[in-house]
């Protein structure tokens, strides 16, 4: 067992932060509630951006860029949005330091106080809402469909890195259409975007659905979202998508000529998925061990670990390494990299230039096995350990980080396909695993008392006839830690009672406690 | 020519912005002095993103992420670091808003002072250097190869789209390492990679040089940088690197146990580039006409115009126009973007999915004319006019936008290779074209009242034997408005006499009047 890494049943909570911490994903910085994406952890936001940012463009989105401070009195024009903001916006006061005449140190200039203070983005429905109503004249404007890519920030008191940070960075979309319908169907269609992705790339199953009122975005008309569930019986919120009505075309005056010749505001959209996702796929899949990936934003997709004692090993080891690396790489990749490469050091070769995916080797001065648990601990899918007998035998051993199984595979047998065959057979391993977690962890109650039980004693998720409602919600909440997840989209037919007021309702919900 | 585009000779300045403006590159803000970068604007910056992403982690760099904000003692830890950049910070000061009690709007809440007051990075090596010493303990864990691709914020008073602006995205190389030579190779490797990048990517050609001590970053031993040459005869400086050699590693105490087993500091480099070069490459490129885009960053590489006037002629250029995309693109291409077209509007099909670039087919309701004008403002590097008797002789119109040149091509020469050699003689043209330009206009002065003369009558560089200090480049300035642009690595032997203080020298430098 790894002695950096308190086990998941010992301390969940500890367990998350040791696992990133092992695999030196993100680390705190000075400033309180603000952390640093270290290389390893940036690499598998990079690899989420280049997928997210495929599947936007292929439907026909395109990216802008929007200034980080929006004036303060933007946030007030819609109600509800500047109630939902207020409390944890960071403020932009001055434009200069001067020297403190106390003599220690800087302070703002106080001739440098600007006429309004301006606030960092929360995000930006505001800035883009006054840009767009620039920008639309007529129906020949629409739609616009604009994502960004950017940081935000978002004071928070209680903090954990990737979870909820007070700067963290995100993809926000915000689209205008000509009807109401265009804009619905857009919100879907994002959801849509989402849910595969968190599938098909983090291997994390999710469940598609609504936010109740007292849970969706302030100033949305609808909150779509996809749900995830850790493996602490926790949900995890791991995207957005909302419908805005008119609600920010109103408030900015965001309006056009119609096909009918009359002036209306446009309807508007906006979603977004953030830095989050990387604490979501920590927390499905990683084991006591550390870190596992997700081979799909794996950034290195294989380390290889040579052992030698003697210089002719280690040249004997080498040899067969150059070879295994050409079938793994290609010649031209392993010549080419090989010229950066310093002696006894990590070794690294594009196994993919396209995701920007790699391929090591570790001839580091060190033991076998402490780099067989370096690499472990940084959630690698495969490890390849090649030794003198290994090469007399023309094979190595191959050690899945899944299952932790060993096996001997021929070198006559690798070539780069053989390796994408094996990611893929991992890709669905992981997948399959968490959706069967996450199916055993869905239970059904027909009463609040069961319900009560069943969070305290399993978690999970529990579906309920449920009617929703601020008080009923607010008062679920305060007795139980839980709220409503999301009204799931496949509902049953017919009606049942609501488990908190007896009533009738055609509503099932999820509740569970989340992050 | 272009009504809504002043000319070169009429007001240069307003003939850029007429240009960005034309081309919807940029808009300004409502916050003063930051800018809304549109979507055809940020498709540039993502093609310049994607190819020196490539080209840094080829060199062996990892991307990662810093904090925003840093607290403001940091700044003060490096004293011409602070000196450099105290006059122009964004300060965070509060973290809420509440009502404002006059009862107009918000206000900062006076309870949420925070203690110490934070700077929005105008860039990171206080904050990167602070973690590079909680990172770094021995000479194993050397180099450190870090990019981070950001916004950071410096408060100018006036501002001009993309060449000067309060908030801007760029990416800042900070590297770490054992010894000085290291440090010395990495900066000039990073100098030699911005200077290919600019002209096999943007087509400007640049100079190659080192700062004087009154030019360089503050906080530098030595900044290099490549300097271009834009048509009204000014300098730009399109990207530096700086050798920061023992100086913040002595400030944040980033040290190692060496292979001596002595304690000793790293020696750092920064580098970077910036939205900037958006502005160099419309000023280096463009024409009276409007933009003209490099082919390696155009987002649009093509432009189809149908000519019809009938629906019998419309079905029968459309049909035409299917096969030219298919030989184009692919016909798998052609069948998947075609869904997401929609009628009488732009419809985009992409020629590379690897670049993201595009061929669009302009449907929309207008007159041709309009559409030629309209993609011919945008910079697109060719455009395809097909009309009923184009397509009875087999054949299309096809305009290029370098030139302006016309010629007929038959569709049966049209395939991907045509247009990928099509583009890539236009970046060659384009390149000889601002070279010859340069050259041109680089003049040797052996005299001060001769550079005086060649700086008002003509502008460009001016190349003269000078021996740099501080004091004789001011006046200079004061009373040219030139600097010393750079001290050329290429430098001739033997010695000349400084043509501001006539003492024998050893160095040539290029002056010019710059952006």
């Amino acid at each position: 067992m790894a002695k950096n890494i308190k086990t998941r049943a010992q301390d969940y909570s500890q367990w998350y932060l040791d696992v990133i911490k092992a695999a030196q994903l993100a680390d705190h910085s000075p400033v309180k509630g603000c952390m640093v994406i270290r290389p390893e952890g940036y690499a598998i936001w990079e690899a989420i951006q280049r997928d997210l940012d495929r599947r936007f463009k292929e439907t026909g989105h395109v990216n802008a860029y929007f200034p980080l401070l929006i004036p303060q009195s933007f946030l007030a024009k819609e109600a509800q949005h500047v109630e939902g903001f207020a409390m944890e916006c960071a403020l932009v006061t001055h434009s200069r330091l001067e020297k403190d005449p106390s003599g220690k140190g800087l302070r703002p200039a106080p001739g440098s106080a600007l006429e309004e203070p301006l606030v960092i983005r929360p995000t930006s429905e505001t800035m883009i809402g006054h840009m767009y109503a620039e920008w639309v004249q007529s129906y020949r404007d629409l739609p616009i469909l604009i994502n960004q890519w950017c940081n935000v920030m978002r004071w928070e008191m209680r903090t954990r890195l990737f979870l909820r940070t007070a700067e963290f960075l995100w993809q926000e979309g915000h689209t205008a259409h000509e009807t109401a319908d265009e804009a619905q169907t857009e919100t879907l269609r994002m959801l849509d975007v989402y849910a595969a992705f968190a599938e098909e790339v983090l291997a994390i199953p999710v469940v598609k659905g609504a936010k109740t009122e007292s849970e969706k975005f302030p100033g949305a008309d609808t909150t779509y979202c996809i749900e995830a569930l850790m493996q602490d019986g926790k949900a995890l919120q791991a995207g957005t998508s909302h419908n805005l009505g008119q609600n920010f075309s109103k408030a900015f005056d965001i309006k056009f000529l119609g096909r009918d010749q009359k002036q209306q505001h446009v309807h508007t959209t906006s979603w977004g998925v953030s830095t989050r996702l990387i604490g979501a796929m920590i927390m499905a899949h990683s084991d006591d061990e550390g870190l596992i990936l997700p081979p799909k934003v794996a950034p290195i997709v294989t380390a290889i670990v040579p052992i030698f004692k003697t210089p002719e090993e280690r040249t004997k080891v080498r040899e067969f390494i150059t070879r295994l690396l050409g079938q793994l790489v290609g010649d031209a990749e392993v010549a080419a990299s090989a010229k950066l490469a310093k002696p006894d050091s990590i070794e690294s070769y594009f196994f993919d230039k396209a995701t920007h995916q790699k391929v090591v080797v570790d001839w580091r001065d060190a033991r076998p096995g402490d780099k067989q648990y370096h690499w472990e601990q940084r959630g690698v899918p495969f490890r390849l350990e090649v030794g003198p007998r290994d090469v007399d035998a023309g094979a190595f051993v191959l050690k899945q980080r899944l299952d932790r199984a060993k096996s001997t595979v021929q070198l006559a047998e690798v070539t780069a396909a053989w390796l994408n065959e094996k990611l893929t057979q991992m890709h669905t391993a992981m997948f399959d695993k968490a959706r069967a977690f996450r199916d055993e962890n869905t239970r059904t109650a027909d009463t609040y008392d069961q319900m009560k039980q069943i969070l305290a004693d399993q978690g999970g998720f529990v579906r309920a006839w449920f009617k929703p409602s601020r008080e009923a919600e607010a008062k679920i909440k305060e007795q139980t830690k839980a709220t409503v997840r999301c009204i799931p989209f496949d509902q049953p037919s017919g009606t049942g009672k609501c488990i908190f007021t007896g009533e009738e309702t055609t509503t099932q919900v999820l509740f569970a406690q989340s992050y």
